[in-house]
């Protein structure tokens, strides 16, 4: 237990006594509970709580507030810059047990889910209904978490980000007051736009109770394929250039040689080891064709090879879920070394350019580390494999990680796409933000006056 | 004056001696500044101030709050509900010499523009990129009021509204600091989301000075037609069925018979007087055509007439323009009257419903007063015109408004999709909100402590 480790005790002790078996001091579930995907060192909290309903988390909220407690919300554990790290200690808020579907409104396109609902189990949820969620972050991560570090992923170039895909929120404050950011209309102008503030805010101001999200018609027909490139290079200006010119393509993600070869031996692929773009389309059968037709023209520009299709949904599923299984692909190309996924956005401009520097600065570096991205939001992933006991290589990649983030910078770019800040970039947001870091701080402490909620993470303090 | 007379007497004595002749404190200029195109009481400020750059406007700001002492961002005037007003008096800072477009890039479809720049402009600015901006509120406004207001206009059921159309700002905080909100990359998830923050807060959070924002390809093909309906019911139906088919429309909106009768009037359009949909489909030749067969089979199912095309650039300016002119139109309709124009946001579900009860409410009260509709987003409005002499008249009027208001609530829609709260609705903002009021509250204050920035609107202190 870190600070007033008493008034943290005598938090937990009255939890224990409201809510019995919902609570837990057990070690292993503790330190499960510190422990995302992330590099960075977990911390445990000192006890974890269960809730049930949006009024055990008030009751939460208000004894951990009376006893001056940190708070720390808890999806599935999927965070990638250690959010759930408890760097103070106090009580982990899992959200897993609040996990129901509460309400689809298939003619308006939305449904409203408690936290806990993770990604998988609302696309079941929905299957019978025409529609889905789009919002795939890779890990079946819950809404919940998904909300709270703005989540994006592959089809993000398409539907948009958690930013543009949850319509409100339903938000225990620290205070211990349920709010509700906004209503089910599809815009307004009546006042600040709490939705946006609570959507990668990453718990730090408040606990996310409920979400309503745009959903939306089941293509009537999708098509994946994925098709090799002479270097990296080619593949990103295919991506510009696509772009550009306007086609509304679904995924266009990008895998390096490094990571194919990952992935092939991951998933037993049989893919060629070659700079690849996965690709999908989405539209009418008419539309898609054309997509598809636009599309080859730019690939063939710059040496593109045939397009390798995989049109059954099963062939599909292998397909994505094996750019899915990237991060833990790369673990095993190296047994015994531990993954740092680092991400970085920029101007689609100046993708072309930013990869291939970061691609060098791999190989001066001597490290392994893997390349994929959602190009088409010019955001990539640099995943580094390290020994995580060989303190020289780890220097190496902190060297790496902060070279990233200058240059994604120094291009008017940001130093995460999708991963968030937790306590891993926490350092890198006075870079970023200047004094808007300032305004930040200010909210944080506007709403959160007492800062319990997830200390430590996204605004220094 | 109000509040403390001395002081911002003294507050325009020192920006006289900086500015000259660039600050004013001539009645009519003063006069034109506190008054919109609202219904609500205009209050002219103490004076006008005219900035060219940022460090004017820094300076401005330093100069107010030294001096406590309101501000007031001015766009061109465009508001509608009395956002401008002075209510406490104050300095009118008009942003319309920052008017200059500061960089344009191309390749990552988005453009920097000062504040000060009308939509119009910068279309025209860009006619020979092949892009535009597709925002449109119809007044000419300016891009830092439409961003303030959280603007949307016809384009918004395909493009999105402002909040989906900035990608940063540069904001002058009330401690006179210049800040920039985020980064040119499409997508991050590094912190608050100040952008949105900023986006709708109606000038009491700071004053914008600077904003980039997303273009789009102009379409290969854009096709306009109007259609009408034996009932408005049927008109909405339609656009109820088109949005939830997933048609990419790029506008629909809403006219009803007493709104037709104005523009036939004003326009010299010579349009049939009955319910009517202006339709407008951007794609490939192809996709528009796929669009309009869907679209033209629905309007069929509910006994839409023919659709009546316009095919030619001059043509579909000449449909929108008359559309765009629905509130000036309507003042013509009663020589002498006034018109307040109110709008709400439902669910599209609820739509039909809405506005049948607003209408059977309207016919009841007496009032004359024309629906047009954003219906593609659940919003539609209603232009009362009045006698505004006439207290038992107006006292219809405001009854309406509430009774509106309170339906769209219930229908967990919002008390404006669009026009935004100024003074005019700052009284809805505790029905539509509850407690999260005091979160918007909590932030208000801890970036604008005394208060000074727009006081009076958005949040009630």
């Amino acid at each position: 237990m870190d600070g007033s480790a008493g008034e943290i005790q005598t938090a937990i002790d009255i939890l224990k006594q409201r809510f019995g078996d919902r609570l837990t001091t057990n070690q292993t579930i503790r330190d499960r509970h510190g422990t995302d995907e992330s590099y960075h060192a977990p911390k445990a909290p000192d006890a974890v709580v269960f809730p049930q309903t949006t009024d055990d988390v008030i009751e939460i909220v208000n004894i951990c507030r009376e006893h001056r407690t940190p708070i720390i919300p808890f999806g599935v554990g999927t965070s990638l810059e250690g959010h759930i790290a408890a760097l103070q200690g106090g009580v982990c808020i899992d959200l897993g047990q609040m996990n129901a579907v509460l309400s689809v409104n298939a003619e308006d396109l939305d449904v409203t889910v408690e936290p806990g609902v993770t990604r998988k189990q609302l696309n079941e949820y929905l299957r019978d209904t025409g529609l889905f969620f789009p919002i795939d972050p890779g890990a079946d991560a819950t809404i919940g978490g998904m909300t709270a570090t703005r989540a994006s992923g592959t089809n993000a170039v398409r539907y948009g980000t958690m930013r543009e895909n949850v319509l409100s929120l339903g938000v225990v404050t620290p205070d211990g007051r349920y709010i509700r950011t906004g209503k089910r209309a599809r815009k307004s102008s009546a006042g600040y736009d709490l939705t946006r503030l609570f959507v990668g805010s990453e718990g730090t101001l408040g606990v996310i109770v409920d979400v309503t999200l745009r959903l939306y018609g089941i293509p009537e027909s999708i098509s994946s394929a994925v098709c090799t490139y002479p270097t990296v290079d080619d593949a990103v200006n295919t991506t510009i250039l696509t772009i550009q010119s306007g086609v509304p393509i679904a995924r266009i993600e990008l895998v390096d040689e490094v990571q194919m070869r990952a992935l092939n031996n991951f998933s037993d692929l049989g893919y060629a080891e070659r700079p690849t773009l996965f690709f999908e389309f989405h539209g009418t059968e008419a539309g898609v064709a054309e997509q598809i037709e636009s599309v080859r023209a730019i690939s063939d520009e710059f040496g593109g090879a045939d397009f390798s299709w995989a049109s059954r949904p099963e062939e599909r599923s292998k397909l994505w879920q094996a750019r899915h299984d990237a991060h833990y692909a790369n673990m095993q190309l190296r047994p015994g070394a531990k993954a740092w996924p680092t991400d970085v956005c920029v101007p689609i401009s100046r993708l072309a350019e930013c990869i291939a520097e970061t691609r060098k600065d791999i190989e001066e570096a001597g490290l392994l580390a893997p390349i994929v991205g959602h190009v088409g939001d010019g955001n990539f992933h640099v995943d580094m494999v390290l020994d995580p006991d060989d303190a020289e290589e780890v220097g190496r990649a902190v060297a790496l990680n902060n070279r990233l983030v200058a240059r994604a910078l120094e291009m008017d770019g940001t130093c995460t796409g999708e991963h968030g800040v937790g306590h891993g970039k926490v350092g890198k947001m006075r870079a970023e933000h200047g004094d808007a870091l300032d305004v930040m701080r200010a909210i944080k402490l506007s709403i959160d006056p007492l800062n319990l909620m997830n200390p430590g993470k996204v605004v220094p303090l």
